[in-house]
């Protein structure tokens, strides 16, 4: 039996063919930053008159404003220039990490609008609790979001640890699970906003691939060092998520099966020979001292104090021999240090990439080649996870129209 | 300016799609084992007059056979069953081992029609002879291969080690480097047919999701046991290759960085543990006694014998711990033990999915949860080697009429 199509069938899509082409459009002024209307056609491949309808709209809804003239020596009128708006929809983005909350609104562009950081301490504290103080200081940046005429549509919540659906099942160092994260932040926040989680590792390795300096390299392997370890895999462009979402979990990688015990129940993982508290400790300082122990690490380190070069020379070896064993599995272009190890990276890069050329078994990961660099500061978890936002207004303006 | 279509091009469209259509086709009859005209168009979704034209290309080609009726209780012709054919179109895999050769032609259906092996010690041979030796074998498959009224289309070499267009880069077991397998093997083989090379363990991997027991097992950490220690990834049903193709190279993880020398040059890497070679001499065999000495091995470990079974059960526990940080890292939803590693599993797997338990963040490695498995007897990497010339003919029949 043949059914035949619906009445409403030949409409809608219609209707869908326009709205894909809306983000098309869209997504070519984004890419291109600036860009004409004949520059948008030729890009996207659609008529100038179907351009210039399409514009219309995404002008009309505020995705889009027309800025100056083109300086073209032809006759006729002159193209204007478009960009993506700079007021209307923005993304949040709320990394809740083990010792602080950093909140980021960034507009269309991309451009980090409103960045909020607090250093906290979350450990032994209930859950409900750090993500009702995370949401006091969102409300914070949504003030300032609104005062730069910026409409936010949706936040990312970036948290450490394994996530399924909305819950923490697993954040060891913050000896969270099983935690309904999105729920109880949305719950929490003033204003009423979609609220989605991710982990932080992988955002932050979303954010070097937008924003930072990874220019043509697609797949890497990104680690970012805090109370714990953090890792994400990114395979051509597109995060590598696993069968269930949890890739990239590399602080859990065993160093030494007889070694310290870890917050995970097992022992002698990665975490603890290069994890933020056995970092500053093997330094002598306190391992409880946060972000003001990092930086105290790293001064001493560019003083070239003997016990924090040590330190960082003996977990950047500790590091290598664990990223020679991933980077053997996983064959990437690069390898990103982000967190805390961009700015310990000219004390851990040496040993760690010491290890890798010694190890690595295609013979590409010789010091002269580069491979492993410190992240951009451009992107951290916060900024990728309010760009996530964004993505999807890109995907489809409409539904955000 | 606008350029008119070439006068060719509507019709290169036109034989396109029926080329593309002929591979949906085939492909379906492939999948199903074996079908009805009317079975295939309503699989694939294009009209049955369509189908029965595209299925009298694929008769006349020797692709399809016709069988039997089916048992239609409908008025009107019956239909016939169509399976591809047993005879015409074969792919050969030749997988060239560090004490063995193994060649295998499968026909379309991908069955074994002919296998034949030699354990050998290639250690120390020149690779132009290992891989004219190879060919001899391969000749005599051909022959039989030939009397069953196969027409061999294309070879896959299968070796260990890190390939690039055609080339061995390294293969520390075979003492290779930088050996252009592909011209070497087409060179002495006697047949004229075209010839690429795969990692064999990646290879393996595929035969295991193609024939094996991986069933809806899509996302797999492939594991083959052999002089030295293989692995590949297989994510979503496809080879995670890597930015350079190098992906899946476990053998080297590091156990111990003040380990045993290994042939690649670092020290205490996952073969100097569980490589056969580590494994025989921990049970106090002869540790180059091949495949004589693993059935002597597994003998032992059967009959209860404590050496033996203690050696096992120490490699297990170190496989386990690598498996560990890869399974974080990756996230399959299954571990397959494949090469000696199939017929050892009794007394390997206990001892690394405790470590598995133990390790993996995600808490889904419990032993119940049954993700760590012996591979099928069905694949193999000659198997897998010899089926991917058969995808090729899939993809495009006409290409190979």
């Amino acid at each position: 039996m043949k059914t035949n199509p619906t009445p409403l069938g030949p409409k809608a899509d219609k209707e869908t063919v326009r709205r894909h082409n809306l983000s098309l459009v869209l997504r070519a002024v984004h890419d291109e930053g600036e860009a004409t209307r004949a520059g948008v056609a030729a890009r996207v491949g659609l008529t100038r008159a179907a351009v210039s309808s399409l514009v219309e709209q995404l002008l009309e809804s505020g995705f889009v404003t027309e800025s100056g003239k083109t300086f073209s020596g032809q006759a006729g009128r002159p193209g204007t220039m478009l960009k993506v708006a700079r007021a209307g929809v923005a993304g949040v983005g709320v990394e809740v990490n083990v010792d602080y909350v950093s909140v980021c609104v960034v507009d269309l562009a991309g451009t980090d609008r409103v960045r909020l950081t607090e250093h906290l301490d979350h450990r032994g504290a209930e859950p409900a609790g750090v993500l009702a103080r995370a949401a006091r200081i969102a409300d914070r940046a949504l003030e300032s979001a609104e005062r730069q005429e910026l409409r936010p549509v949706g936040v990312t919540l970036a948290l450490p640890g394994l996530l399924a659906r909305g819950t923490v099942r697993q954040a060891p160092n913050l000896g969270w699970s099983e935690v309904p994260a999105d729920a109880l932040f949305a719950g929490a926040l003033s204003a009423r906003l979609p609220v989605r989680s991710e982990n932080e590792a992988n955002l932050a390795a979303l954010a070097e691939l937008w924003f930072g300096g990874a220019g043509a390299v697609r797949t890497f392997l990104y680690l970012t060092g805090e109370i714990g370890v953090g890792g994400a895999l990114v395979l051509g462009g597109e995060l590598l998520r696993g069968a269930h979402g949890f890739a990239g979990e590399i602080g859990h990688a065993v160093v030494d099966p007889q070694g310290p015990p870890c917050r995970c129940g097992a022992r002698g993982c990665l975490e603890q020979y290069a994890g933020q508290g056995a970092l500053l400790r093997a330094a002598g300082l306190d391992e409880d001292s946060g972000a003001t122990g990092v930086a105290e690490l790293e001064r001493r380190a560019a003083a070239g104090e003997a016990p924090a070069v040590a330190a960082l020379e003996a977990a950047g070896a500790v590091l290598g021999r664990v990223l020679a064993t991933a980077v053997n599995l996983f064959d990437p272009e690069a390898v990103v240090l982000g967190g805390i190890y961009r700015g310990l990276a000219p004390w851990l890069a040496p040993a760690a990439g010491a290890e890798l050329a010694a190890r690595g078994v295609s013979g590409l990961w010789t010091p002269e080649a580069g491979r492993l660099r410190a992240s951009s500061s451009a992107g951290d978890a916060a900024r990728g996870a309010a760009a996530l936002v964004v993505r999807d207004v890109l995907a489809d303006p409409v539904a955000y129209a």
